[in-house]
């Protein structure tokens, strides 16, 4: 157990001393080294580094977490961790922000204790809220520590974090803030004056004041809160460039290195050699220690259980099938202690989790309008080896949290984002809700594979892929009832023999003039506009691409032959399927013609057969202009 | 001058009760009629409607301003307008929530005195702020009027808000909170629970609770608080369907009309007559009422003074270029009282702000770490008709604020967002602070241009520009210095007879065997790759695409006959300027090689030229892979 010695021995906190002076000169050589980083957050931080480094319980799987919110000040991290034995000195500074290095200007998973890359200010206290949930879900003892810019308090999504940890007791999780006044503008009270205790105490936590450098109070502050019921903030009083006197309490020396002059003269100060040059020589070489392995811990493998098969009968919408789905695995899988989580942000009704929240009460987590922090922490929890649900609509799934989920996707999070409302088909609500660009943006995140089931049959067994497949995914389904689709024999087609697989296209009707490409609750729709233009003696092929970012080469290569090719969609057509279809098309010398069609504009508010008329995109209107352009 | 009487008189508090009455019968009547909507809230809401919009001062210029943060009240809204002569009853009953009509499901800028379209919860507060500031600049006394809901407390973008108030001291602002406890899931306490009162009162604002279904109380606070120096938030007690006893209290009438078996009985009980076949009947046909112009309101025309011309010699980088124009455009605009504002997210020094926060500081706003706010901000501030720049580091101008610019562009705002760093030449922060996501992003906002200029002549032009033209625009820059371009006889490219040109793109060399089409800090290197292509006996075409997102159907026509063509950009190649180019290849028949060169994967942490080489973008593997290609 940690924190269990009443208070630090004389011996300790003169160790400790020790490693900070050592330390702070570690944080001056090796940004003054790489010609940038930021000495002066770092050396303000470093005593609560030191303290949380040495003391916490690092150990094991029931180990404490540690986020490092204000990641910028890295140099502090790496000289900490060094001096403490658990990087190499020599190499934290030769190698600080390299191309390659561990070392990054920005802390990232991978170096020793640093469970969550962070450098976007303001999300590290939702990350810790996820791997505080982490613990309580497993009944583990581990605590978390949240390490915190006193800048970045003025972020909305800290207050978001504050008020769910509060929410859901999480008396493991402890905040500790470098309050030395100083962000990269001036004073912190003349950029964006906060109350920071007021913020706290508003919002349900607990506050402790300590002196930042006094290693001994952080000691025994820290012990204190280990043992609270409630979220704990310790408000760290401290100096920015503490320990080189001409350096303390100035702006300047956020963001930028000793210059020629200054240099020698801190190093001076803190009684430390300069033996630069030898780094110098050193950062032309590379480095040895490797980061430790940063994927998702490893998931229990989930158990996925017997697909279920819906007709038109069953009169179900694809957020349902979800819904239905989602509770199956919950039921298979979390009686034996198989973890499974799902986050709402005050629409499950309308995204079909209330069934799984009714089931598995303790796995649900109602985050209010909290979207930001709702995805953070899901990612975090995820990433702590417990399979996440983050269902919502998908302006807010999606558009209203894109960097947050651009941080999990740097994290290598695990998370299962279903995005219900997709499309044009979200009911009358209009414009600000029509998500009519989530492949437009999914496809800017390098690890997040999006798919858009064509039915009922088709949502059940994606939800079941994506469940027990690791790396981060989103499900988009619209609001209203589809049909189920058919194969030629009038047999459901995503079903029996059907299988998902990531990244095959479904030929879900043969064609020998013309194809049309797309996807959701088009293909129904795609499926009559191939009958109207039989009529016209057209023979239309008709693809499903399930997985919107993915060309099927195999199946494209079926398509290289044919007169047309066309893209139906209800999204911007700028950033919907055409760019890799096409890509695909003009590298392979196809000579047919090629026509997208999608929204082009932001929508009105109606129900969505009025809406798909207005933009021409109705089966009817399609009919019209594919005539035409096979004329 | 409004509020200037003492208090309502009984006849105004009956009148008023007597619309409430009506307004009742109209918000149950138009959401049976169209199947959906929102009565509940729209009942509790409507005392506030009925009195902010009979009493506050809302003609002429110098008007008063309202933001209705929850829009989905949108019932309550049309009716209360409707009952105060301001909006056609019958149309409002009949075509709510039709496609096309003005009578959305959630309220959008046209309708009388609803100066912003909302519907994502949480930013109204921002849009509020902004055109408190637009009265403070302009020295009106118009006072700002935001409605909101209890659920949407939660959101981190109000508690930014909040302190961005109360920073610049917005007494002109004031917030009623429809304090009825429930929203979609519930009990507000359950769902998310929040100190509302602390929550203000931490952020320092003044806070007045009153009985929200008391239109004299209402009246008396509204005129108490129009006096206040201080931000004020009136906390409105409510009930959620108000009226109808069988609705009162019930989350299940949040966002679900009357069913048959219920509406009769709601009119019953409201003493009002069942004529919904007429409106039946009226809905088949259309609305005459028509929407005000609800374009960004006229801007004086800027005078965008003499361009700049720059050398290598002056050894400036894009970004400080952009912040020397901004400083020339305030000089040469401010004093004449052409209002020009730049918002900042505590990085005025990096992104080159600080000059023009120096000569216009009443005209600069630093908003700390809170870009949400901050985007919303400056987009209702824009809409307003002052010409706003937000300039931030990429990943914040754009990436976490994606949704927040969706709102903008939806609401026609008049926004200039400059993200200085942008693509891989951020410095050495790493991954987290690369934005190599940007025009995919753009991309799917469709009245956002977006501009890469590729030195600080071309910066300098954009620049004014953007400033004298109506609309939103995205400005790209590297961090680091790029070389002036130069033309064949060395003078510099984009000077002398230049003239930006929205759309077109610069043939910046001509060239017979190949084309590179670029743009930004590349397009210095495209022109090495040429020289050194050239020894190989190799023309290569070099295409700076400085409108990222736009084909330029005369410029691309001149490459129909080169035997290769190649995209060049330190961007995701799947979102980048590829997509666009392919498509208008691929439908005009192009048959020669196509290859897009851009960043596979989340980039390392070090410096512009080490990331270019670990992503074989860098100028000499660039020759090799071209060789290869052209082989």
């Amino acid at each position: 157990m940690a924190f269990e010695q009443e208070a630090l021995t004389s011996e300790e906190v003169s160790r400790l001393k020790e490693a900070g002076r050592l330390a702070k000169g570690d944080i001056i050589k090796m940004t003054r080294l790489a010609g940038s980083g930021h000495p002066g957050g770092s050396m303000s931080s470093l005593d609560m580094y030191l303290v949380v480094f040495s003391q916490a319980n690092l150990g094991g799987a029931t180990r404490d977490r540690i986020v490092v919110s204000h990641g910028h000040t890295s140099p502090g991290v790496y000289a900490a961790l060094a001096r403490l034995g658990h990087l190499p000195v020599d190499e934290v500074i030769a190698f600080f922000r390299k191309a390659g290095s561990p070392f990054e200007g920005h802390v990232v998973r991978g170096i020793p204790f640093i469970d969550w890359s962070t450098g976007n200010l303001g999300q590290g206290l939702s990350a810790g809220c996820g791997f505080a949930l982490a613990a309580k879900l497993r009944k583990e003892h581990g605590h978390v520590y949240v390490l915190m810019s006193d800048g970045e308090q003025a972020k909305g999504q800290v207050s978001e974090a504050r008020r769910f940890a509060k929410k859901y007791c999480l008396g493991n999780i402890t905040v500790l803030i470098d309050y030395n006044r100083i962000q990269i503008s001036g004073c912190v009270d003349d950029v964006m004056p906060v109350n920071i205790v007021q913020n706290y105490l508003a919002d349900g936590w607990d506050v402790v004041e300590v002196d930042g450098h006094n290693v001994a109070e952080i000691y025994a502050a820290l012990r204190r809160v280990r043992q609270s019921e409630n979220p704990t903030c310790i408000l760290a009083h401290t100096v920015i460039g503490k320990g080189v006197p001409f350096m303390e309490g100035k702006a300047g020396y956020h963001g930028s290195p000793l210059n020629e002059k200054e240099y020698p003269q801190a190093l001076a100060v803190l009684g430390i050699e300069d033996d630069l040059q030898r780094y110098r020589e050193q950062r032309k070489g590379t480095w040895h220690w490797q980061p430790v392995k940063s994927e998702a811990e490893s998931v229990s493998s989930l158990v996925t259980g017997t697909p279920f098969t819906y007709s038109d009968a069953d009169g179900l919408d694809n957020r349902s099938a979800f819904g239905k789905a989602l509770k199956d695995l919950a039921d298979k899988n979390i009686p034996e202690g198989r973890l499974i989580s799902a986050f709402d942000c005050d629409l499950a009704s309308s995204v079909k989790t209330s069934d799984f929240c009714k089931c598995s009460p303790d796995q649900f987590f109602q985050c209010g309008v909290q979207e930001h922090n709702a995805a953070t922490i899901a990612g975090a929890l995820s990433v702590a080896g417990i399979v996440t649900f983050f269902a919502d609509f998908g302006v807010f799934a999606l558009d209203e949290t894109y960097n947050q989920h651009r941080l999990n996707d740097i994290n290598k999070t695990n998370l299962k984002v279903v995005a219900t409302h997709v499309g044009l088909d979200v009911g009358q609500d209009g414009k600000t809700h029509q998500c009519i660009d989530y492949i437009g943006l999914t496809r800017n995140l390098y690890h997040f594979k999006t798919i858009v089931p064509a039915d009922t049959n088709q949502v059940d067994r994606v939800t079941r892929y994506v469940a027990a497949t690791n790396g981060n995914f989103l499900i988009g389904t619209g609001r209203s009832k589809w049909p189920v689709i058919l194969d030629e024999k009038g047999m459901p087609f995503f079903a029996n023999g059907y299988r998902f697989s990531y990244g095959s296209m479904d030929v879900v009707r043969e064609g020998t003039d013309a194809a049309i490409i797309t996807y959701g609750g088009m293909l129904s729709r795609a499926l009559s506009i191939r009958e109207r233009l039989l009529k016209d003696g057209v023979s239309l092929k008709v693809v499903n691409m399930v997985c919107v970012t993915e060309v099927d080469e195999k199946a494209m290569a079926g398509l290289l032959g044919l007169k047309a090719i066309f893209t139906y969609e209800d999204h911007n057509p700028a950033t919907g399927i055409m760019p890799p279809i096409g890509y695909y098309l003009l590298r392979h010398g196809y000579q047919g013609k090629v026509e997208s069609f999608g929204v082009k504009d932001y929508g009105k508010s109606g129900d969505t057969e009025e809406l798909l008329q207005a933009e021409k995109l109705d089966i009817g209107s399609m009919v019209e202009a594919m005539r035409a352009a096979l004329k």
